[in-house]
């Protein structure tokens, strides 16, 4: 039941910010707390929702909005761990499975890792879908869980739970099917709510930009980044902003099961290109929040240690277990999840791999079974695609782009659409790296490879540090 | 159950308005024929109307809309009638019991008037609601006894019917809960639709402007009289706007019995300053709607001998009788609904009023009882308050400025409330006209009081004849 004081409340804010007026820090705690409590209505915070996208958030307001999304729940306390405990966070992007590799190494290099994660939606899947790919594993922790399990195996990795930030929960699951997910305060709020309600010491975050992102642009993706690591810096959350590009989808497979596997292989030690350099630069970010004293050379030194000797990977076996995992499917990926081989996309000529657009690419996947287009559909683990190229391979005429894997409808318009998705020219492209900045390494406790540590001047105008 | 594809489409139209882009006739026709349908979820259609409340429409997509909200159900066909069937609207204002009035005028001149309305939220009542003071006055028509009743009677009055513009329907209420009823474009194509799909051959349209209406200014008023004359012009459907006043009350009742006691007054031949002379104006433009031979003096006199012999008010008991309503309440007034004597608020100084403030009034009214914050809630038809004075009449301390009528927790901050909104000076204020404007006269087949008939110039500037 909706309640009439809360009713005129939101309707207050949505009439305030049509009209460019600031919401006050209380107005905001308010709805969010009236919406959590269902004294307001879906159809009332999607109207706010889809005015925020319209006009946008004041810095005050977005940290407000942060705020009131923590207070909504409970919080954690992993302070109590000994050790700095870290978390990363990705905006989501085609083919990302930076969490399944990172989380174990860091965990292995003695930092420990908490990670509670949402559920993905449309071209990209989230890491909660990838990990249910393995029989038995529960993604479905109760906080002391989620306590318990990072105490025993410095790790854990779980599907957010209902006790923390039910207010960005519910505000999350709306964005998703309203068409507010690509609003930039909403995301930094939602994002940095997580964060700051785990209890983490520090965080970094994956911004990632391009076609097969949510973020289009890179300009908007350091926005992005700059508006999550203002926030961290008010609430005292160390964070630090890697911005990595997806025109291209990262690594070479795409759905649930099939990028477990391909984590599985990078956990083993075989370099995916940009995936495996992606990764190898967070989890050195995360070792160094961890680790103060470490500098880049040495924490890069312990995050390829962690990964070669094979300590990475058992850390992964050992988290599984302990989250009933499946461990056999571990040790022997062919035993994941598998679809029917529904298609391959070869080259009609010989050249150079110009480009793969990210986007098409996890829109095939989705349509193949691996993704969701509501919460209720129920996706097919082993459905998706195994890219044979990336960008700036050599191609000839013949050779395999993709194999695909699942059902659909319209199989044929899928492969046509794959093939569309690549562009072979005659000469070689330019690349560009996968990771084009670095943010946030002014930090008073983090080196300071980038930026310095002087604060906001006041003026309004982004401080210097990032 | 939504749908996959419709969800695309509407999240596709938000993201596409959002971003300033011309969304095409036939997605906006998707759009509101698979909300119609559950095929979109309130949410969605939430987030887009609070999108088109931030980002407005273009004119275009103004009537695509108006003619999908149409095209959504069934129509009307009226010109059986054999005369033309005319039609009026209020855009909602403080006191608003014109339609009481009116339509029994027009169709005393033997032109016949069909109104469907919708319910009133909030700090105003709808004219369903007031006639619903009425014991047994039926305002659930449906289509087939619409045209049996105005074929009978020469009037109609009715709640909208289920099988009319269920999309509007269904938007409407949406908008109402979701803070985006002040959107000009929306509430265009809602009121316009309406009129549309009823299948009159004219319509007046009272477009109310302060703060006591939904819309707020005079250049706000005449920005949606334009667009609905501009609409109206597009699908050939004759129209005139007036501006009218609503920085107080209309009359000195609000609230839904006390308004119809009053509306029985004035068809009773008693003179109420400013809501006679309104309804005098709009019967007068109706009647010339209905009878374009009748110029501005002839309409006028025909008006005011409906009322002063007796035949409008005749009109108005045959008509009720016609929909099951006790006519015994309308010969004798004081047998309507009536809700305890709550207070009474007096003058504390000699002075002139100087103003009223509509919505404080409004709002006032509802808590007592005369108005719903919500489609659930009851309202209780005796509740309300009848004001002592209007703006420039005289007034001395301990004269009556309300009567109060109903029950609220909170009687002594309405009564503190009410007080508030009366602004006694110490000098006759300047007062000015309850109409301010009236629009469109420059129909082919009406007078042209204002302006011409030149069309628009194609510059996307309006056109000279409004």
């Amino acid at each position: 039941m909706t309640s009439t004081e809360a009713v005129k409340s939101v309707l207050g804010v949505i009439h305030a910010k049509r009209n460019g007026q600031t919401v006050g820090n209380d107005d905001l705690a308010t709805v969010v707390l009236d919406y959590t409590a269902g004294r307001i209505a879906d159809y009332q915070m999607a109207a706010l929702l889809a005015t925020v996208a319209c006009t946008g958030l004041t810095h005050a307001e977005t940290v407000a909005l942060t705020r009131a999304y923590v207070s909504s729940g409970s919080t954690l306390n992993l302070s109590t761990q000994g050790k700095r405990v870290v978390d990363k966070h990705s905006t989501g992007g085609v083919g990302d499975k930076v969490s399944l590799f990172v989380v174990p190494v860091v965990a292995a290099c003695g930092v420990p890792v908490a990670k509670l994660s949402g559920q993905g939606l449309d071209f990209m899947g989230g890491t909660i879908d990838k990990l249910s790919s393995i029989s038995g594993l529960r993604m479905d922790l109760g906080t002391d869980e989620v306590v318990d399990v990072l105490t025993r195996t410095g790790m854990v990795v779980s599907g957010q739970s209902d006790d923390l930030v039910p207010g960005d929960r519910a505000t999350y699951a709306l964005r998703d099917v309203t068409g507010t997910v690509d609003s930039l305060p909403l995301i930094a709020a939602s994002i940095m709510s997580k964060k700051i309600a785990i209890g983490t010491q520090g965080v970094v975050l994956d911004v990632k930009y391009g076609p097969g992102a949510v973020i289009g642009s890179v300009e908007e993706a350091r926005e992005l980044a700059v508006l999550m690591l203002r926030i961290g810096h008010e609430v005292g959350l160390p964070a630090r902003a890697v911005l990595s590009d997806m025109r291209q989808p990262l690594g070479y497979a795409v759905g649930n099961s099939l990028e477990v596997a391909e984590a599985l292989r990078a956990l083993r030690g075989e370099w995916i290109p940009r995936y495996s350099e992606l990764c190898e630069t967070i989890a050195r970010l995360m070792l160094q929040l961890g680790r103060p004293e470490l500098d880049v050379a040495a924490a890069t030194v312990q995050v390829k240690e962690a990964i070669a000797s094979g300590r990475a990977l058992a850390k992964f076996r050992e988290w599984a277990e302990e989250q009933g995992g499946d461990v056999s499917q571990i040790d022997d990926p062919s035993t994941l999840p598998s679809a029917p081989h529904a298609a391959t996309v070869r080259a009609t000529h010989d050249g150079w791999v110009a480009g793969i657009d990210a986007r098409t690419i996890g829109s095939a996947a989705a349509r193949l079974g691996a993704g969701r287009f509501s919460y209720e559909q129920q996706i097919d683990h082993g459905a998706g695609l195994v890219l044979g190229r990336q960008v700036g391979e050599r191609v000839q005429a013949g050779d395999v782009l993709a194999e695909l894997y699942g059902s659909a409808e319209n199989l044929e318009s899928i492969v046509v659409t794959v093939a569309s998705a690549f562009h072979v020219e005659d000469h070689e492209p330019d690349l560009e790296p996968v990771v084009s900045a670095i943010l946030g390494g002014g930090w008073p406790d983090g080196d300071a490879e980038q930026g310095d540590e002087s604060e906001n001047d006041g003026s309004g105008n982004p401080s210097p540090w990032w």
